[in-house]
């Protein structure tokens, strides 16, 4: 049996990273990557290779990079892992491993729900051959409902639509979409957006029934409404891939994922899982947090990676920061939303300040910016931020996000020492997120001592 | 004699946020703003009315914000502070003041150079009227020299020269334009963007003597070289605009500025100053800081404001944070450049990444981005860092910027937790400010203990 240092089993946005990082931090270590995949899709690309992006082939995570690290790439299934001898078995052979990473990711949810079992209703698995299979079938399709409006039916959603000649339902059971990541007056922005580029929407609305005879029909709303389609696409969410560590008899923890600590260990300290394989907690508060994200598979596999022969990182906690797309319209989030927040008990203060993104407001491309802030009412604390903007709205979160991240007060962001250009920004005078700051300092209490 | 509790003296970025911070911060105070200007450019657009926006009348700071903040306004050039009667004198009258904000920018620098004083030769005065003037005047003339090659001169340059039709050339004494604010790799990044667009560029190059008969006819060079010129534009910096402060006894500082503490008061209590008239610090190792930007005004004005009646905020130095932008690069800076931080006996570390800001780099309207941090060797805290890019760079620089005020090392930032979209920004596997901090963490000294 051939033995490595370092066994990654997954090769996707965790996996790929947590070997990358086993190298930067061990140069000497022997290093597998097992992935299943031949060609590995970048995950948040795929609602683009209906529309913007010609085809999956097109969507890879380049393997260059293994090369480029020394990573040893193995294709195959993992069939079963044996802590005991420390041995991986394989459809291509077994290989052994001093510390294994788990990187097994997620599959798409699909709900009991009557006639999901249906041909021409789609899950979305992330693999090429099935994309491509799925890029023809949509070809062909003139009714499609996408059910779940988060960020991924969304962007389905609007990538299909400009194919064009469709008719095009997005059924949400909140009610709005995005709601779970934005406060209402974003999700609106997002909605409007939508319908003025042709989707319909049915927010508040829950799939009873998929119906037709020998293949998809029409959708059953719980409201008695029915929406005739060729074909339904799933995006309500994923659940962790978690059998090979179940089998394995390591725990599965509250959202049915591998139970680790804040290095990524599990209770078995040769083996660390990270991903969406892996039960996260929050940043807020620590209890459990259910989001799966890309961007938490990277943190939690530079924590792993980093962590094999000797611990030196610990995850803060997930805070959850995203953003998404439709048209010209970008909208970024990061840590709590003020419902969200509030729903967790948190006592709230928020502002938000809107205004164009460049200055003088007649500088070419300029549009509008609208940010919130939320903030902890006693500490002043920053509890998360949302923007809506042009496509610089995925950097604007990400400076809010430097600020989540560092438990900024407040009265810090309003010292935040900003960057600005007329071609680039908003006004110094008016920056967003320093003036929401601002703002929201004056509704913690007054400073005034005079 | 008129009485206000507050009276603020300027109302360009400076003044006009240190009134707006004080009606945050008071809301029963009488705030008068006086300032000579009828209308007031927004400073940094002021190049841009050269080329991209069609006249100083569309680069105007609205007035409708000081209705809005309750904030009176005088239009009136102050003659003299009298600190003892509290009073100030100016063309329109006598007012009194309780507190008092003294925010009266800068001029433009003008050394005593042969022939600066030549018909044809300007500086660049933030006045709508002058500015109107001298782009009627730069519309006249075939071939400009614009000397000084910061950011104010390759913006001026690149605005011109959109005009068409001319011969522009920039004259830098430093090794390359952006020297004091970029290392090498980035300003020549830059000077290369701006030959493609036809401008000249002579670095290492002082200017002897502009010559000509009645009027400047061509710029004489050290090197003995000699440029044509219908006009020359300075653009070579600022100095303090504090013959006021001066004259009312408060003391002027090392760079020529008034001196204030990290509350902007100055040594009478009742006095603050605050932007390009205020004498820094640097947030790094508090020695004075020369910088003079907007977003930097903005920032004293904050806390100068928010201090009148009761300190409760203490500037914790300048960063400096600024982009620039000309065509479709962006260049984003804050803290110390690599070249800068070793000047001041640094120990650094630095680490550069380069690769597409969308994933996959197929995505419509991927560019390159390029980032580089760095860090101080012993205890791995970001001293700075520098991006090029599109026009995001211009908030991926407020994400650095957030790291280096939090103080972030480079463990904590490989920890970043970052929103990525496909059409935003890179992926996440690949995000330059988190693989630039592991690659800095890799040449610290390995956590390898296996």
């Amino acid at each position: 049996m051939d033995r490595y240092d370092v066994v990654v089993i997954g090769g996707s946005a965790a996996g790929l990273t947590a070997a990358i990082t086993a190298r930067r931090h061990y140069s000497d270590k022997r290093i597998l990557l097992i992935r299943k995949e031949e060609k590995v899709p970048i995950p948040c690309g795929i609602p683009y290779i209906f529309g913007t992006v010609e085809s999956p082939e097109k969507n890879l995570i380049p393997d260059a990079v293994l090369d480029k690290n020394r990573i040893e790439l193995m294709v195959a299934e993992v069939t079963e892992i044996d802590r005991d001898e420390k041995g991986i078995r394989t459809s291509e052979g077994d290989v052994g491993y001093d510390r294994l990473v788990i990187a097994t990711g997620s599959l798409p949810a699909k709900p009991p729900v009557p006639g999901f079992d249906k041909e021409g209703v789609y899950a979305v698995v992330k693999d090429v051959e099935f994309l491509s299979s799925l890029k023809k079938k949509v070809g062909e399709a003139k009714r499609i409902v996408v059910i779940g409006g988060g960020f991924i039916g969304i962007e389905f959603a609007d990538e299909i639509n400009k194919i064009g000649g469709k008719e095009i339902t997005i059924i949400e059971m909140l009610p709005h979409c995005l709601a779970l990541a934005y406060d209402d007056e974003f999700c609106e922005l997002m909605e409007t957006k939508l319908k003025e580029r042709g989707i319909r929407i049915r927010t508040k609305t829950r799939v009873k029934e998929v119906a037709g005879a020998d293949r998809v029909e029409k959708v059953v709303c719980d409201d008695g409404g029915e929406i005739p389609a060729d074909m339904v696409i799933l995006g309500i969410g994923a659940v962790a891939n978690v059998e090979l560590a179940r089998k394995a008899g390591l725990d599965i923890g509250p959202s049915g994922s591998i139970v680790v600590d804040r290095t990524m260990m599990t209770a078995d300290p040769n083996v660390f899982a990270c991903g969406d394989c892996a039960e996260k907690i929050s940043f807020f508060g620590g209890g459990w947090s259910p989001l799966k994200l890309a961007s938490i598979a990277t943190l939690e596999a530079r924590i792993a990676g980093a962590n094999l022969y000797g611990l030196n990182r610990e995850s803060p906690g997930t805070v959850g920061v995203w953003s998404t797309a439709v048209g010209e319209l970008a909208l970024g989030t990061a840590g709590l939303t003020e419902d969200l927040a509030r729903k967790r008990r948190y006592n709230t203060v928020s502002a938000t300040v809107e205004g164009p993104n460049r200055h003088p407001g007649c500088m070419p491309d300029a549009s509008n910016l609208k940010l919130k802030l939320v903030f902890e009412r006693n500490s002043g604390v920053l509890l998360g931020g949302q923007v809506a903007g042009d496509r610089t709205a995925g950097e604007v979160i990400n400076a809010v996000s430097a600020c989540v991240q560092s438990r900024m007060t407040a009265e810090q962001i309003a010292m935040f020492q900003l960057g600005t250009h007329p071609a680039l920004t908003a006004s110094p005078v008016s920056y967003a997120l320093v003036n929401a700051a601002e703002i929201a300092i004056s509704r913690l209490g007054s400073t005034d001592a005079g």
